[in-house]
């Protein structure tokens, strides 16, 4: 093993991502140090690049949430121990990230070793998606809403709640944001599928809320679309903001909460996961695992090299809907 | 008894009032009809007349939420038929009011009978501000936030809070919008006072409620304001919205909700009380009417002939934190 490697650093927040040669980090105590293979581009990694999660030990700082890879190196304490030379699907540290690179080092905790017959390729997808589209469903099984509405339905988020909700008996309203979209999910078998962008999406929308008694609504958007939805929904809504998509400003009127007992709450994958035991986060990962192929599968558009970085992300910006791109280092299989 | 009454009435939303000779309504099964002695103009009447509540039964409308008279004649029903000769404080019913007049009938169940030694004056103001205040207390005795913060602090609502609050431990951090509230708020004894107007506001708030661990805030506002209070605010906290009393654009920033675990909720009191058992109701009712006097006294600034009512608005709108105005029918005492 080399003591340098390439890694993608931000140098401020707006600026174009740099490749350089930095020191392999070093795992600590309770540390693991991951020899990266695939690493994809989140919504979560954009709102990381925006200074969104805060940068824990200042700039420049190599973003990447997620990935998966083989830990090569492992600090003090039983459970990093545990995790030498195997083969991991892995969350980086929050507000330190890390997985752009050739190497990151992670908590031991983070890590979950993955099955001979998972690739890769599948376990680089295989956490912050996989688990928050799961967190949804178990908050449509407790919450018991007759419906419920996700927006951006067609990322690869939307399609798995697509797969996930058609096992159930709670309708899911899909709102996308073009035809092709549309399309797309009623090929998948989707019922109920709205495109924001037609003429008299607001009514439909208010429409088929109080028709089906959707009273939750999971949001990826933000900006003038989550004022519509506020004002769309039925009386007792409860609004769950999960991103903001949009860069528009996001205006709500206060008399819709007030009048209608309607409610906006934020929801973040490591703050729901603190909530839960760890024999149901390890509950919860072994059913995603068991489903990556099926309903959890995440379509990958390509893989990218490192150095690849800002055009993939201008792509991934463009077009969220056509699949994950994968940063992949030079070395990995 | 005439069978005509002089009404405040509501052509359409925007419009001037205008009082009407229209007959007087007469009492279903379980309604009582009130001879109205006062009825306060507050915010919740400005949220009525700008069609928020909706109209339930159709223009033209009398506002008017609350109020105190005697009840000089009942429908059918044990309840109200106990409530005859009885001077009571009294709510409208929700989306049709009609205070604002000689007469209203109203639901037998939203009447507090009052006793001899309360004026009709106070019995007029007893009900909306001081439930809400004492909803509020009860809801930081249930989150036990570490310290809270309330907005229009120089409100009657806001002054009730300061003294309620003052005998608890939790903290209130009251805003306000210009100086001489900030004094009127000191004179009573609040030891946290904020002027939102002043520059380095927003910086303010976020060192006090981190420094003081304020995660409830309640908002009598909206418009720009919400939007501070949601950055301002420590990680964790919820935004009880229970008033807009701002006319501007709110805009909030989803990504505080979601990185920072925050909630903006809606509060209408009459949600909160069916919530509560008609035992805890009653409980409610008594303490605050114990307190009509001390904690929960609203000064008056005039009583106005119900002809001057869209003076009375006028005036209201200009400075709401000089006391209450009241409506009085011109056969009142």
């Amino acid at each position: 093993m080399t003591s340098d490697m390439n890694a993608i650093q931000l140098d401020e927040v707006g600026a174009p991502l740099v490749v350089r040669r930095i020191p392999v980090p070093q795992p600590g105590p309770g540390e693991v140090l991951v020899k990266m293979a695939a690493s994809p581009i989140n919504p979560s990694d954009l709102a990381f690049m925006m200074g969104g999660y805060g940068f824990a030990q200042g700039l420049p700082v190599t973003p990447g949430n997620e990935g998966s890879g083989l830990v090569v190196a492992v600090g003090s304490g039983l459970m990093a121990k545990r995790l030498r030379g195997k083969r991991v699907a892995c969350f980086a540290r929050k507000g330190i990230a890390g997985a752009w690179a050739d190497y990151m080092v992670t908590r031991a905790s983070l890590c979950v070793p993955v099955s001979s017959d998972t690739t890769f390729e599948q376990a680089a997808t295989s956490l912050i998606n996989p688990l928050t589209a799961q967190a949804f469903m178990q908050i449509v099984r407790r919450d018991r809403p007759a419906a419920f509405v996700n927006t951006a339905a067609a990322s690869s988020l939307g399609r798995m709640l697509v797969r996930l909700s058609g096992r159930e008996a709670t309708p899911l309203i899909n709102v996308v944001r073009n035809e092709s979209q549309v399309s797309l999910l009623r090929s998948m078998g989707a019922e109920h599928v709205l495109d924001s962008t037609t003429p008299g999406f607001e009514e439909q929308l208010a429409s088929l809320t109080r028709q089906l008694g959707a009273t939750l609504i999971l949001d990826a958007v933000g900006g003038p679309l989550l004022g519509q939805l506020l004002r769309a929904a039925p009386h007792g809504t409860q609004i769950l903001s999960y991103g903001r998509l949009s860069d528009e400003p996001c205006v709500i009127e206060p008399g819709e909460l007030i009048l209608q007992r309607k409610r906006i709450v934020g929801f973040f994958l490591s703050d729901w996961m603190e909530q839960r035991t760890i024999f149901q986060v390890l509950a919860d990962i072994r059913r995603v695992q068991r489903s990556l192929s099926t309903d959890m599968q995440t379509h990958i558009r390509r893989r990218v090299p490192l150095e690849d970085v800002n055009d993939a992300l201008d792509e991934y910006r463009r077009s969220m809907t056509d699949g994950k791109l994968l940063l992949v280092p030079s070395g990995a299989d």
